[in-house]
């Protein structure tokens, strides 16, 4: 069966900071016509960064839309035109204040694709060496942990690591 | 540090037939104030059902913020008050005909904490057995596939499974 949808009409209904919010009346493969509403985001980035061969670094931060702090890997968001190797390399960065040399594409995964379009590439760093720490965006603030993998392996079993990227991550590198 | 936003004022932007967006300006752990965007998400569950002991249930689907067909596992919307576990066993029969009394809860991901409240529970179903298939919501078209755990792990590997609860829930049964 041709899954694929066709957009028949569309309304901008909000174009934000960081999201643009649309609405679309699109045809189904049946030929009926139902509503999409999708949010557009621009992607973002996340770094399994290795202290040493078996520690892995967090950042905890707190997330206001389940006002709740949580435990994720250094991550953020892609800036237009920017080279997402760099993104890697600028947030990790400015969340740790962690620098490398030696940074491998892991791959990338959709966040939510059922109303986003928010890609999260995520990439391995190794051999850090200390960059200058706080540099984070001015409204951004977190505190910076260190976990073995054992440890991560044990937190996301328990619920304590809970961010879809971040337990993503540690498969690919299984 | 205390990372917590206290919210000094909010505007509703969108209430939609799944999300609803707000803005809020909040107070920063510094003083400062900031804009958030948050979308609400009824949230969902995902169901990594097991047709033998190595072969897995996905459904092919197009989506419209990527306009591309992706594989998934079974997952769905929480409907309004609705046990999640009753979610899951709805989701698995109406996207794939089978159900299941062997159902197992595995953990919970939140799907982008950055902008949005969405988490997607995941569950393992086993003993799976004909239910009546063709009973979709009426703007939702799938395709049934098979995979073997060998498979899986392949396709994550090379970027064909690009969906992260799915990628998630692989993470729970390692």
């Amino acid at each position: 069966m041709d899954l694929a949808e066709k957009t028949i009409s569309e309304e901008t209904i909000y174009e934000g900071k960081i999201i643009k919010l649309r609405k679309q009346k699109v045809v189904l493969p049946n030929g009926n016509t139902a509503d999409r509403e999708i949010v557009n985001h621009p992607g973002g980035v996340a770094i399994l960064a290795f202290k040493d061969e078996n520690t892995v670094i967090f950042v905890e931060q707190y997330r206001k839309p389940i006002d709740k702090v949580t435990l994720e890997l250094p991550a953020g968001k892609i800036e237009k035109g920017e080279d997402i190797k760099l993104t890697a390399l600028r947030e990790l960065e400015e969340e740790t204040g962690y620098k490398s040399n030696d940074i491998t594409y892991l791959g990338k995964v959709l966040a939510s694709p059922g109303f986003c379009d928010e890609y999260i590439h995520i990439f391995k760093a190794e051999n850090l060496y200390n960059g200058k720490a706080g540099c984070l965006d001015e409204d951004e603030f977190v505190n910076v942990h260190y976990h073995s993998l054992e440890e991560v392996q044990k937190m996301i079993k328990e619920g304590i690591i809970e961010d879809a990227k971040t337990i993503c991550a540690f498969g690919y590198i299984r």
